[in-house]
């Protein structure tokens, strides 16, 4: 048990929960899904149910939590939720209902299954359930003076990790192996785990977006794709770098500058009040200009928190569905470009909005690193 | 893109969940687990819906992955699907259901979200949605030769893995050193990755199943569990193995030999036709006998296959809800005893039921480590 930088606001969390509920006229709310979970409480388990009403907070956990969670609250770490023991969640949540007498119940239509609504519903019928959507996620996506104080360490720390690329990327190593080194170098930093399946895809391999770690050996003249991040205190951060082996050829230097200068332009673009698709296209527009508009086949970014892919997305499509940048907003900017039978390259900084414009909370060299 | 050991039947995998849509007279199922999909296809995304119809069978993925599974399929592993790229999963699957003209539709129940399943009834209200149960699954709790073959090397490499722990677990280290050294030591093995967060817990930690490597240092008289697994070609492996640092105290001496004894009566109670609550009971009356009921405080096991917990459970409860072993399953067997203020225990083995009665996949010594 560690404590964090700085106490979370735990009983502002279950206040806004508790707003939501009254504006929806609600006795009490589900919530099923496990970072939500931790954003209310700081119970970080893999596995409970919280449940909320106006006067009381429950936190139904099974028996390989029970003294870890007494034991945090003792800390504080860990908010003063009254701890209910499970043998099976869905029994005892629908005792927990019962015993609550409330005539409206609202869940998380997101993170809810249709099998477990089907066995909620049979279970307590004079219930009324309903589906809400985003009331914990609607504040995780603002972060707060402690979340910031954690994601901008976290920021410093995998800068650092890439720093170090070029002492592990090296001709006649594998993919796999590099990618060892990063996952060795990460926890070493500190942080508790990569927050992802690290990604290095060399040579012909890095024009999948996706690829994993192979034993393939780099060799001269590959593009080499780094991405990884770290996980601190609960929070992601996501960073991709690119190696080159040598000289590159031509054409793979261009691809590399485009989504350079794509990168540069949509981060120059991130200020509260833009949308989300303004940002992806200022990156886009870049790409397109460079006739690389089809091989930019993802969005430009996803934000960041206790997940390392949560809202805001970051990406194309129609600016009504598109979300607003807000001071305290932290996302990827990450634009790529991938050709097969050539490469591919991706660069990506985790950005905060922030009342002036943006901070970028990477700072790592963006050049390609020759190895 | 690598090879596997050994062809998996993709085609007998397709063919069961025809049986199952014209058991149920449904049209179409709709399979949105990800391990599920990769099951039935060898595609292994992070996103991704598969929509199989007697006649049809189309894989909907998303631009990150297309070149990659166009590959696969040219090399065989992964199955000859349609391939349909989606801008947005929800819409393109919508496109698809309207296009079959079919009229019975079913979607996993487990794995679809109130909030999906509400779009698609707005999207296709003609179509009747109807949920299943298991369909895959069903499938997958049994494994084939194929499985077998990853399973066995995977037990093997991870026993190997095992014997090197004396290398790592020392006094003054911390938890954190410890845990990095075993998942660097796992991905040199050859696993593609750890198969969950590994966990290394000394001292009163020890007490905390579920605890997390902190930066305690290991103290002389520790005791110290190590529990940690691996990813081979998808497949999962887990194993847990205590050490001592030094001279342990007669009751954590004692809590260990309770363990083992459960540990062993619960691997012999393991044949083809026993219950799952009746393994689990094996454990648990000897932990009870040694007046360690209360300090069980999880189930005995759990299978293995792409998920590293799946069915079958194995764990107390009605027996009428259990699950009897049938040959081809693989499960852990892993009691444990934990006694805050003393610390804890747990030995875990991973055992294929065979014909005969059972396999141990996993063959590092059992005995306490003392370094």
């Amino acid at each position: 048990m560690t404590h964090p930088t700085e106490p979370f606001p735990f009983s502002t969390r279950l206040a806004r929960l508790r707003v939501r509920l009254a504006e929806a006229d609600a006795d009490a709310v589900v919530v099923t899904e496990l970072n939500n979970i931790r954003y209310v409480t700081g119970f970080a388990g893999s596995a409970g149910i919280l449940v909320v009403s106006a006067t009381a907070c429950q936190l139904l956990i099974d028996g390989r939590y029970e003294e870890i969670v007494r034991e945090g609250q003792r800390l504080g770490v860990i908010a003063p939720a009254t701890v209910i023991r499970v043998k099976k969640y869905d029994a005892t949540l629908l005792e927990v209902l019962a015993a609550g007498g409330w005539r409206r119940v609202v869940f998380e239509g997101d993170h809810t299954t249709v099998a477990q609504y089907s066995r909620w519903v049979a279970g307590v019928p004079h219930v009324e359930l309903t589906p809400i959507y985003d009331w914990v996620e609607s504040g995780r996506i603002i972060k707060d003076a402690a979340e910031l104080t954690i994601l901008r360490k976290a920021g410093r720390l995998l800068s650092a990790v890439a720093q170090s690329l070029g002492q592990w990327v090296a001709v006649g190593r594998t993919e796999r192996e590099v990618a060892g080194d990063i996952d060795s170098a990460i926890r070493r930093a500190g942080f508790e785990k990569p927050a992802f399946d690290t990604i290095v895809a060399t040579g012909l391999n890095s024009a999948y977006p996706h690829a994993r770690p192979t034993d393939r050996t780099i060799a001269k003249g590959d593009l080499v794709l780094l991405d990884f991040g770290g996980v601190l205190e609960g929070y992601c951060v996501d960073l991709t770098r690119m190696a080159g082996a040598g000289r590159v050829a031509a054409d793979g230097q261009a691809l590399y500058l485009a989504v350079r200068e794509a990168q540069d332009k949509a981060i120059a673009a991130v200020h509260p009040g833009c949308l989300t698709t303004e940002v992806d296209w200022a990156a886009r527009q870049v790409l397109e200009q460079h006739q690389l508009g089809s091989a930019f086949v993802h969005g430009t970014g996803h934000g960041l928190g206790l997940d390392v892919h949560e809202a805001p997305r970051v990406g194309p499509g129609d600016p009504s569905e598109a979300i607003r940048l807000e001071s305290g907003m932290v996302v990827t900017i990450e634009p790529g470009a991938y050709v097969v039978g050539l490469g591919g390259v991706r660069l990506e900084d985790d950005v905060l909005v922030t009342a002036e414009g943006q901070e970028v909370l990477t700072n790592a060299p963006l050049d390609l690193l020759i190895v």
